[in-house]
């Protein structure tokens, strides 16, 4: 990244910067991967203080202040915080922190869920940070005060994905039985508000019933980016390499973690069947804290 | 608690300092308060920074000298490290920070299984860290070399036991697939090595068979208290309050986490069947740190 940086490219050229608590954010870097084939990404996931939905919002400000410093500080476009909790509890301050533009996960997600619920109840399943915030449900009443919203946090769905039980009866009772209420109550749409969620799309989708639409808003996010690079005219020019034979996780993409960088690659695997070509881990807070007391 | 070390009280009046990554050590406390109903402790969660389970050695070195510098400067006569990640991986460097003796849960736990097994073989199940650090396994191995030890890391537990499922369905499914190994290789003994599993004691029972018997670290842990206090004429003498009236968190224990003092409550109602009296949120960490960048 620091080439990119010395040679002081076109800001086009640049990077997208994305961070997530940890993991679970390659779910919205493959949505953008997609979604944007011709552009870069560098992805930081803060795998020291993973998880973040079962903390306090001065301690999610703090870290994600750090993450989208550290982001900036490598060259980069546009930043997009993966993370729900991060996106529901410290947009404000991360905005206020660093001089490129940040798109969350929640608004983009709020406004999909609208779009598909045409006027029917919409139901968000998240961390419990971002359902005590209650950020889903206030983003949405902002864009239409009529539309009844019901939160649930699911925390096991987490561990899930993460050890690779996607598919297995487990994860079917676990969906069930977190889902019961939310079925009872005959949502038109369902918002899937923890970037691990979408690895469970199948098993939530079978528990909650056919006839509810489900809302990524890692996708809906990646649509926003998309619209936004292209209104500010910074789309990056294609070229040879791009596109054509861009594979997910190649060396065009740079992935930086806060702590064991091993099992990120372990579970990148399971998340998205390639491991990351380029990964590092790195501090992104301040070295005095390493020399305290 | 600074009361106590302005006043220089006798050695033996001090609490017994306990610290974990988060709630799963008051699983520890409640073993060491129902050994030792005349000892006061002082309780450290670093919930902050929960799970240590899947961090890296270095990280979770920096975090346990973090926790026992802030638990030595209030005053205690000993430290006991629940966190058996924490014991696994940073023993030694915990040692080398404080001036107290240091129990950790792994050694006592290790010896415990020994002595009921009887010769037969020994399963363990912990963090992945704990897993991956072979920690168990050493420790049985340099008592005892033809003990053949099985390890599984068994994550979704923690999970299970915050969420207050211990006794569902799903909590028996979760169970039955990471102890159908285990179960198969006939051990005689099962440890378990994470401070959460207690909580889910009898699924794992269930799940493992009535002949298998279970090993709890953290009383392990207690009895090992007990007697370096009784060889080092550290026992706390009895006074009015103690002992007969003593209750479970009340005002004699004091509680201190580094983040989301509410949600530490709501677990510890969960797992203890009350809350702390005295519950404070501290930063345990340079505060050098929040002035960086």
């Amino acid at each position: 990244m620091n080439s990119a940086s010395d040679s002081h490219p076109e800001l086009s050229e640049l990077p997208i910067g994305i961070f997530d608590s940890g993991v679970g954010g390659l779910t919205v870097y493959r949505a953008l991967h997609e979604q944007l084939p011709d552009e870069r990404f560098v992805y930081l996931g803060d795998t020291a203080r993973v998880p973040y939905g079962t903390k306090s919002l001065a301690t999610v400000e703090r870290y994600a202040i750090e993450n989208a410093r550290f982001l900036e500080s490598h060259g980069i476009k546009l930043l997009v915080v993966a993370c729900n909790t991060a996106s529901a509890l410290a947009l404000p301050a991360i905005r206020q922190s660093v001089g490129v533009d940040v798109i969350g996960v929640i608004e983009p997600g709020a406004k999909a869920a609208i779009q598909v619920a045409q006027g029917g109840s919409i139901g968000v399943i998240a961390t419990e940070a971002t359902v005590q915030s209650r950020a889903y449900a206030t983003a949405i009443e902002e864009l239409d005060k009529q539309i009844q919203v019901t939160e649930r946090a699911c925390p096991l769905f987490v561990s899930l994905a993460e050890e690779g039980w996607a598919d297995t009866d487990v994860a079917r009772a676990v969906a069930s039985k977190y889902l019961s209420e939310l079925k009872a109550s005959h949502i038109r749409t369902l918002v899937l508000g923890c970037t691990h969620y979408p690895i469970l799309k199948r098993v939530i989708q079978e528990a909650i019933g056919p006839e509810v639409l489900l809302i990524d808003s890692g996708e809906a996010a990646a649509r926003e980016v998309q619209s936004l690079l292209q209104s500010r005219e910074l789309r990056h020019s294609r070229n040879e390499r791009m596109a054509s034979e861009r594979e997910l996780c190649d060396d065009l993409d740079h992935f930086y973690v806060t702590d064991a960088a091993e099992r990120f690659s372990r579970v990148a695997k399971r998340f998205l069947g390639v491991t990351p070509s380029v990964l590092e881990a790195v501090e992104v807070w301040g070295h005095d804290e390493l020399r305290t007391h």
